[in-house]
């Protein structure tokens, strides 16, 4: 049976079962408007650790393991943890699977990780080599800002532009059996770099990769543009989200308001100072597994496309000079079976 | 068909072949014992760019391109490129990749990344989703001393347990169809972590990672202890590789002298002042895809077992008092089908 479409897509003969997912975030998360729909709500930034690496590490480890727990499975019974996050050598996934001890896949792609998990996750149990994968995704303010930007004690006035880092994880523990929404297509983006070198821009250093990997979605799979009840990107913020909806325009793409953005959603835009919206790998990440999940479960969607964008910024290479470039990955869950 | 076994453990049902594999080296490591097996031996560690960074992308693109080259494939069926490196945000990887606009998987697993490429992308043509990829692994000695150690022009001293980064990129063509040894089985590696601190003791901090995986491989696929001509293991050096031997015996495995180092291979021990040996994702990487691969072909070896290993090794993680996981992942190679 195929399974390569297109360019750059793949469909599951099998599509593989999100059987659980959990979301944990920190203290602003849980003052914005989603804050209902998430497993639980950290009043510590720390999370009952020192320091925010070792945060962002516990974070990690608790929603991967009650995402576990949610799904009924026991860790021995993962085959696979995929994880990513925004620390120098993925610090929070490596240091959170750590106690784990199960087969582990440390990813790459800035806030895109959760794309490529998932992807990868779904491919490994489609192609019958895992029946349990776990895909966890996270990022933390202080962590990322200390990593990328300056010490949060300057108290540096932030850009117009500039996006505010989710503390949080999503995770989601997919599998070959098993009832819930299914991913019943990936689409794996290319590195895209229109030459962008604002680094409090980061929307504009990922739209154009997301507008790559949505249109070849739609024409590697022969969809039409109405297929999806959402398409969600993660994370342009505002102004990259009117970048992509330009973009698609030029591709005659019009999905209109069907068209959203996971970090113009988990903040109050107007009052919660966070500028462009939220970002990080645990921003896309933990509004689908807490937000988009339960929509998935009650019906009020019963096709959506996950596009987890990532701004693969170094600072050494920004300091040299170089531009930012982007990366994109589109994830389709459906409700119902193909 | 079952394509799991045991823990940790996969066989391929239609074993993907690597049709075709390219080195590139440095000046260093084109004055070792190996200088003979490399494509390409660069006198110019700058690659003929401005910085460590430019250079060792420009090193991953070159050679990605001429494995493709090799390969006798067009990069634009190359289905998808799975890629890693010890820069922070894998920059050599990323910005390398960059210019293909392929599918692009970013991986972080240290000095393991060429065993994640191989197992992953060996997975998704089994598993039908792709018809070739392309696995590289890439490390620049000037870079990697720069990200986790001292800046180069302070001439610190090295520690007799330190090894040397290689600069060089190993890259292999997977794919469904065609002539050369084949990916007949993997095993995905936990991290494992004994508490080592040593930063200038990599070794030891990878070692029982090394254990772990190759003691998982046998006794999931249920093999005689003879059953490969060459366990090559990469990249330990010369005291890791001790270590595993005694924590291998620990386990009542005696590999004996089928049991290597792509790190005690690389450089001449004994004249090159590199201390513990070769080490950086691209030394096992080059080695393989160099030297293993011509013995492959050319029949001196029948079956190999290629374990890449990683020190998941954070600066900050280690100022703030943590140890060092350690990380490996088991590929098995054999010449004839199976």
């Amino acid at each position: 049976m195929q399974k390569h479409f297109g360019e750059a897509s793949v469909k599951f003969s099998n599509p593989p079962v999100i059987v659980s997912a959990a979301a944990i975030v920190g203290p602003k998360e849980g003052e914005g408007p989603l804050a209902g729909c998430f497993d639980e709500i950290s009043d510590d930034i720390l999370f009952g650790k020192k320091t925010w690496e070792q945060a962002e590490s516990e974070l990690m480890r608790r929603t991967v393991a009650l995402c576990a727990e949610k799904g009924k499975v026991f860790m021995d019974d993962v085959d696979y943890i995929f994880a990513g996050d925004l620390l120098n050598q993925s610090s929070g996934s490596v240091y959170g699977a750590r106690s784990f001890g199960r087969p582990f896949f440390g990813l790459f792609g800035a806030c895109s990780a959760m794309g490529m998990g998932m992807s990868l996750g779904a491919m490994l149990i489609d192609g019958g080599f895992a029946q349990n994968v776990i895909a966890s995704a996270s990022s933390h303010f202080c962590g990322a800002e200390k990593t990328f930007r300056f010490p949060l004690e300057l108290g540096t006035q932030r850009a117009p532009t500039a996006s505010w880092t989710v503390t949080g994880d999503g995770a989601v523990l997919i599998s070959a059996t098993g009832s819930g929404p299914k991913i019943t297509a990936a689409t794996t983006g290319g590195i895209v770099d229109l030459q962008q070198k604002d680094v409090n821009h980061m929307g504009a250093a990922m739209a154009p990769a997301a507008a790559d990997v949505i249109a070849k979605h739609f024409a590697d799979l022969q969809l039409p543009h109405d297929y999806y009840d959402v398409v969600a990107t993660g994370d342009l913020g505002r102004y990259g989200h009117e970048l992509l909806i330009n973009l698609l325009q030029e591709k005659n793409m019009y999905l209109s308001d069907r068209l959203t953005d996971c970090g113009t959603m988990i903040y109050d835009l107007e009052t919660q100072d966070v500028h462009a919206g939220g970002s990080g790998c645990g921003c896309c990440a933990s509004v689908f597994a807490g937000h988009f999940m339960k929509k998935l479960h009650n019906g009020e969607i019963s096709r959506m496309l996950l596009v987890p964008t990532g701004a693969l910024h170094s600072v050494v290479m920004i300091q040299q000079g170089e531009s930012i470039p982007g990366i994109a990955h589109a994830v389709a869950v459906e409700r119902s079976s193909q």
